[in-house]
């Protein structure tokens, strides 16, 4: 096998061939990605591609039970949700609304019964639905949604209404043309008392498709991408539905109005229905990587074809690739992007393990890891779609080269299934609270007080005790090296720094608290630290996650390279952030600036690399789409007979 | 008068009324912006707007002779496309291809018999015009074109010809619907001999509006923004136009085939004439700010309206502005907004005066700070518009609140009028030939092999030279200071490190050239450096020209925010960098702690006052559209009862 070849196997891993039937439905022009269409039109085309997904029976209902026709395997789900993103993206989204968010919600909060009834009809997209929780006012800030469902026992209903149009449903995709009923979350209240938010099954559309009394819907109109996605505003006039339509795993009300739940802390039982909702968060980290993939893809190609300038002893002009600003541009953030893929493999393989089990920290660590996963992903997505359309300059700013529709429908993403800056700091609460029990009891002033409330060194003992961070360092601290590639050092670098700004954190907050009392200025007066330490606790998982993988491989070519490719992500990482190593004792000047030094070298060591390191995402030509990287071909042909036979 | 009114005086400046003008006209609905129309649509529609400017008499044709129909007055017209970008951004580019570049290419290239013929037509737009530089295979390297005019005497004609598929002309504004004559760069080659790149007048369509014969043009078609501009290819087929088309003001050739230039070398002529259309440059960096400012002014007022979270204290939840992070994102770029504003103004002043004068060094300053102000000025706007974008949510990605087209209209800004990074090169190039003569003779290798050849010594001797620097900066090293807001620190701060980026690049330059003598290894080497320390110079001279704007102030009030913009601008810049001020112990790692401390004090202090900086930028609320944003119309009625009647 070719390395490109070794290097697409071990990427591809355990749901390969899921991947591959994915691949092969993109290679059909009527399922890739369009150009150009106006909204209506391009509605239209992405629901007849949801058809033909739901009768092939691929995507995320692959992880539903059998029974109601999954097949059980949530991995193999993630996977086809995953590789979706190689095509076009409002697809992925429409799939992702239908068989993640809305069926994901049914067979996450719902129960047996209502799994059974809903559950083949979501998957033959006989019920085609919407999740409807985000509303006008209230997006990041769930638990004060103010939609409201009262129960009214003389009718054994609920009575779903919309109180004003800041409560509104909003931004929910399927809504505006496609939806016939909606998990729609709401303030519980029976006989007067509030349960906080739960999920309901209400019906939008009859089977004419005519809205049902008391629904109004409107269109949230044009968008700066995902046009084919029907995004709509809903507004609910006192719309009654039968009782059992409650989704009630977590909580549920008997005919006689009482309400029961086996979790007795609303907060608490609040979190726990979020929680469960946490395969969402793992599918759009996965989706923005492998866009991410096609971007880097075209933009890779791009820059090993067109030369521009000429050395005056040269007869042709020089690539793009050869120049150091633009290897500094592009090979970082493929790095990056492997660096990532990894991760996430072992965030999705720690996500179907934890369904499985019973161990309840495990699952709050999934969730944390799935937040911070999930926004950093999308963030080095919005980055690279950015960088690559600068790398393919005019070219990359028209639609047929694919790189403007991959950056306008990415770009939300930072923003959905939950705001970037608010899982990072669901991330650090994680990490302030050990994902002990108290994790799921606290919101964010709570977690201020939490923290507070604690001895200081609590929290590293606590932190001390995560059993990623005891595998990557030992008990030596940082020490200085002579050479920069030693991985191991580069652990130590990582882990030490998270340690570092964890403590100060919990030492901020403490002290703001010790200041005033008032937990909104503590916190606020931390954000940034807050934000920081999340971050760089992200950066040091994912190091982990690469650095096993490259230890893992068996393939010496792919291990030699896979090695380089952690090198640069661990060295580009350190040197965007040097200035903290500097200022806090950790690195010499010396040792910055040889690392900056360091990081030209390693470019220029990836750079004869990055062709192959492209290819073996294996996005489908078809799907590429673009004339300046499918017209490479020559080029990689070149390639592929200097790197010997396939 | 109130501050923001204050404020809003000074930004307005010397043309104020040319300002308001086009305020005026944005504030009629078919003059505004539009939304989710297709591309042919779209077109019409600027293609009518075109039509309504043109009879105003209102754009870059304002500095046109006064003789053609202009007003003699190219500050005026600049403000004037300025302002523009208040509105549809579609029509800004399309205004400036008509007026800026192909109208500016017969004013600054063209001889006079040339302007007084087409002059009059171009300013009425009786004769739309394309402006065709760039070709699918070369941008950034336009000395390296491949159209050809070869002079054919028995015809006393040039016959226009692209030779191959890589040579045709691409992304050409007004070529793909409207256009009916273009201003073509090719190699003009006589007898055999090819005399560079030159510009001629080649007709592209008849009076009916059908392409010329040996004319082929195919459309750019769907673009990531800017759907209003019919961009198209343009291949010549041996296309004959008369011998008196070629601008002939830098080299003419005789109806015998003598070719004549007051020019002797080649590569200066070339130079010469692409400085010549240093216009261009400084309009689009004016255009990039102010579209800045309206993202701004929707984002801020967002910020000012929307809440998420309540502290358990509060009866209502927190602005999005209260929040810390929220701060971090939009406070420093509205402050880089102001600083980049201040410099704008002067370089348009600056360009202005070097076109009366006479002086040679100072129009090769004003090309390069002219380079420089348009890469920092849509990097900037770049990473405005994400913020914005970010910063509003989900409302941010609807195209209703305008961001969307904000962002996908102004991402090809920082390719067109030169790719970024290449005109960064450019800076770099002005600041180690000193400005010399030799800047004009020396392409990117040759500015190498002048560099290696020089005594580094001398490098610096001409940076003190420039005036800039030496106002800028007294004679004293870098010191320390108990007081991190005492603006002659900043300034000393900021010219040392660009004195030391530029010696480093000199010497790197230098040692590279003595490793092995090629010159595209050496540069390549030192690409990083190069484009640092054309960062450090243009963030050097922002930084002078917003602390002389802060100096020149005579409203108390306004001077003192203005100070804290300043201040905020400084701080900022300095913690962004903060490793390299650390990495060669200019500050302590205590210094640069304070200093991320005291950038978030600042963002604090300047929260209150956001609203009024955003109102003073004067964007017409017609032109804002953005629900989001004028639903704040309460909040600021209420801010501005609190500071006093205006």
């Amino acid at each position: 096998m070719s390395t490109t070849q070794s290097l697409r196997t071990l990427l591809d891993g355990p749901h390969a061939a899921v991947r591959d039937e994915v691949r092969t439905l993109l290679k059909d022009p009527d399922m890739g990605p369009a150009i150009g269409l106006g909204v209506e039109e391009h509605r239209a085309r992405v629901a007849q591609q949801m058809q033909r997904l739901a009768s092939h029976g691929i995507g995320p209902s692959l992880g539903f039970p059998g029974h109601v026709g999954g097949h059980d395997d949530p991995g193999g789900g993630i996977a086809a949700f995953e590789t979706l993103a190689f095509g076009d993206l409002s697809l992925l989204v429409k799939v992702g609304v239908q068989w993640g968010l809305f069926g994901g919600a049914v067979m996450q909060l719902g129960n047996a019964e209502q799994i059974e009834r809903y559950g083949p009809d979501i998957v033959t997209l006989a019920l085609p639905g919407c999740f409807a929780m985000t509303e006008t006012g209230h997006g990041s800030d769930v638990e004060q949604l103010r939609t409201t469902a009262t129960y009214a026992p003389a009718d054994d209903e609920f009575i779903v209404h919309t109180p004003d149009e800041d409560a509104r449903k909003d931004y929910i995709g399927n809504a505006a043309r496609d939806g016939r009923m909606a998990v729609v979350f709401a303030q519980l209240i029976v006989d007067d008392t509030n349960h906080g938010v739960h999920a309901l099954l209400v019906p939008l559309r009859d089977d004419e498709h005519n809205l049902l009394p008391g629904v109004h819907i409107t269109d949230d109109g044009h968008k700066a991408g995902l046009n084919g996605v029907d995004n709509g505003r809903i507004t609910f006039d006192a719309v009654r539905v039968p009782r059992t339509n409650l989704l009630d795993r977590f909580g549920t009300v008997d005919p006689d109005g009482t309400y029961r739940s086996t979790i007795e802390s609303r907060t608490r039982r609040f979190f726990t229905m979020l929680g469960a909702l946490v395969q969402g968060r793992t599918s759009v980290s996965g989706a923005a990587i492998n866009a991410s993939k096609v971007a880097l893809t075209i933009a890779v190609r791009y820059g090993e074809t067109r030369r521009q300038f000429s050395s005056p002893d040269e007869v042709q002009e020089n690539r793009l690739l050869d120049y150091q600003a633009h290897q500094r541009l592009l090979l970082p953030l493929l790095a990056r992007t492997y660096a990532l893929h990894f991760a996430q493999e072992e965030l999705v393989r720690r996500y179907v393990a934890s369904q499985d089990g019973d161990d309840a920290e495990a699952r709050r660590e999934v969730e944390s890891i799935a937040a911070g996963m999930k926004a950093q992903a999308t963030w080095h997505c919005n980055e690279v779609m950015q960088a690559c359309r600068e790398a393919c300059g005019g070219a990359g700013y028209l639609s047929e080269n694919r790189l403007p529709s991959l950056r306008a429908d990415t770009d939300v993403f930072a923003t959905f299934e939950g705001a970037n800056t608010v899982l990072m700091q669901l991330v650090a609460k994680g990490l302030l609270t050990g994902y002990s029990e108290e994790f799921s009891e606290l919101d964010l002033m709570g977690t201020v007080r939490f923290v507070a409330d604690r001895v200081l060194d609590n929290v590293v003992e606590r932190l001390r005790a995560v059993p990623l961070l005891q595998s990557l360092r030992g008990a030596a601290p940082v020490r200085q090296t002579e050479d920069l590639r030693d991985r191991g050092w580069h652990c130590e670098l990582f882990a030490d720094r998270e340690e570092h700004a964890l403590e100060t954190v919990a030492a901020r907050i403490k002290a703001g608290m010790d200041d005033d009392g008032d937990a909104f200025a503590a916190f606020n007066r931390a954000q940034t630290h807050v934000l920081y330490a999340a971050r760089v606790h992200m950066e040091n998982v994912v190091l982990g996650h690469l650095t096993a993988a490259v230890g893992k491989c068996e393939d010496d070519d792919v291990r030699e390279l896979l090695g380089l490719v952690a090198d640069l992500y661990a060295l580009h990482t350190i040197e965007a952030d040097r200035a903290w190593f500097l200022e806090h004792g950790r690195l010499t000047p010396e040792t910055t600036k040889g690392i900056t030094q360091m990081v030209d070298v390693l470019c220029n060591e990836l750079r004869p690399r990055a062709l192959e390191l492209v290819e073996a995402f294996g996005v489908p030509e078809e799907a590429l789409m673009a004339p300046i990287a499918t017209g490479a071909e020559a080029a990689r042909q070149q390639l592929r007979s200097v790197a010997g036979p396939a």
